[in-house]
């Protein structure tokens, strides 16, 4: 089979197709038509086998998994999914492979309207490089930098879960050694294998950031490394530090369920591998913006506010936790 | 070193800056603000070491390799760089290696004046991903589909060079055992290690195919797979023929003089790596095309006629050359 069997066979035929893709895969370059006056948001990530993802992982979550960790690029800057290319590097070239791997692939693809315009297949370790584009009003989107002492800090979803999925693939076991619940588990692997990227609480952020008028009314990031790492981006962008207070950080049923005895925060705050989002945003808005993202599905937490300092500081019921500290996640201090 | 450190001191310093780049490397996507009226062309392509690249390559040299065969794309729709995203996977991150391979990518983005807007660095075997992005008037841009029975067809520079480059690479030698001179030697590792992406002559070529009125005038396509094989992706894109004068065919000093006797042309019609252009141009075009061209330093050589058929011929002073057929370059078929 060759290269271009495969882009023919798998990359073209992905069921996403936009009016503003001129011409697609199949010449020297992809054509693409963007919207007058708006921004391109644009992002790259590679996921690597053993690095990124167990070896042993299901072609579908790996697929599954490298578009959404793109697309929780562009949430966090509120914008709208448009285009994706796909560089696969693969040991061997294998049809039931590549079939799977494109379904998990087009599911998340369709959800979110994205359209496949250029691929490439190459003989090698394997490793997936997913680079996305999408479309923002200029004055909406969402960066680091915008983060101002007093802002609120909020959370989406329910952190931790990720890398409590990864521990139980390992062994199968809770943190007391004890056999989960299927339903626990499903769920705590699920939330590794097939993160939700927060697409649209992302683009009612930006939405809700052009209409409170003021330049960059919210400050946002995905979580990849871990709570605080990613908080540290924020604040490191913006000048300024935070104050959480841990009993408000949301956690999942099954979380607890797989947690021994009480939570342990350090894990928590630097597991990696969310793709939630971590936002700020003034006091003076923080009705109308809870009000907003009531009427989704997502769940939404305040757990702080940014100060002038230039720490992240965490607090349990009002009592310090000197013990905590960023570990985030780091691709070059792992085996 | 953390991932961060390195993005900081090594992406983030890239010379390149543009002011359609609204925000550059640091936030969880680059914001870029897309000309008025023009298309987008974007391309992806992977280089693996050992693949793509022999594994003691200098790292200067992958690095403008790989901007050079996505420039090369570009080139081949006729579109103005603009934008690249730079995906590293690499065993270990290390200072002097780093420092090289940006060196060799920043000297090739100087040129094409291509702001770095992403990049994603992850532990693992050696690979570089790059995409590119382009602009493109909407009429001007060089579709694979375009060619026409009667179409003369042209190749830029001196096609086989790379492939002797790197049979020299591992040898040394020339075709005929013999030790070559230090100028050749250099000349076709030059070719091997740092293509020339014709992005001026893809431009030029869109500018007249914009200027000659009938839609899609001029077809192209970039050498990577071979001669034969990628005129082949015209041929059916479009669905044509060819027929291909080889005494026509325009070879180096260098590759004569490693050739052994005379060239042999089944290895250099499907020798890969060269990155020139293969396009076609109507007949009536033909004169003021060549008079345009002729004005720049690129060699630009008429090498043959598209035809009604569905082979692609090669004759040799009027003789059918009936044992030349398309190779192309497979990364799945070689180890």
């Amino acid at each position: 089979m060759s290269e271009f069997d495969l882009i023919n066979q798998y990359f073209k035929s992905a069921p996403v197709k936009r009016n503003d893709v001129v011409l697609g895969i199949g010449d020297d370059c992809a054509l693409l038509s963007p919207p007058a006056g708006k921004q391109l948001a644009v992002s790259t990530d590679t996921l690597i086998s053993g690095v990124h993802f167990p070896e042993n992982t299901h072609p579908a979550d790996i697929a599954y998994k490298a578009l959404a960790v793109n697309l929780s690029d562009l949430a966090a800057m509120g914008a709208e999914p448009a285009w994706v290319s796909l560089a696969i590097s693969l040991p061997e070239p294998e049809h039931q492979w590549l079939e799977q791997f494109m379904q998990g692939f087009n599911q998340l693809a369709q959800q979110y309207n994205i359209a496949l315009v250029g691929g490439d297949t190459t003989r090698g370790p394997l490793s997936i490089t997913v680079n996305v584009s999408g479309f923002v009003e200029a004055s909406a989107a969402l960066k680091r930098s915008a983060a101002k002492p007093g802002d609120q800090i909020f959370v989406s979803g329910t952190p931790g879960d990720a890398r409590a999925g990864l521990e139980i693939l390992l062994s199968k076991k809770n943190a007391a050694g004890k056999t989960l619940h299927t339903k626990d588990l499903d769920y705590l692997l699920g939330r590794l294998n097939r993160p939700s990227p927060r697409v649209s609480t992302g683009q009612l952020l930006a939405a809700l950031s052009a209409k409170f008028g003021e330049h960059n009314a919210i400050a946002a990031i995905d979580l990849s490394d871990g709570l605080l790492a990613d908080l540290a981006h924020i604040c490191k962008a913006s000048g300024v530090g935070a104050a959480l207070q841990l009993e408000s950080l949301p956690l999942s049923t099954a979380l607890k369920n797989y947690s021994a005895k009480q939570p342990d925060w350090q894990k928590i705050l630097n597991a990696g591998d969310d793709y939630e989002l971590c936002f700020t945003c003034a006091q003076s808005h923080v009705d109308e913006l809870l009000q907003s993202v009531s009427a989704t599905d997502v769940l939404i937490t305040r757990i702080g506010e940014i100060n002038q300092e230039n720490t992240i500081d965490c607090y349990y019921k009002d009592q310090l936790c000197e013990d905590i500290k960023p570990a985030g996640y780091n691709h070059f201090n792992i085996k």
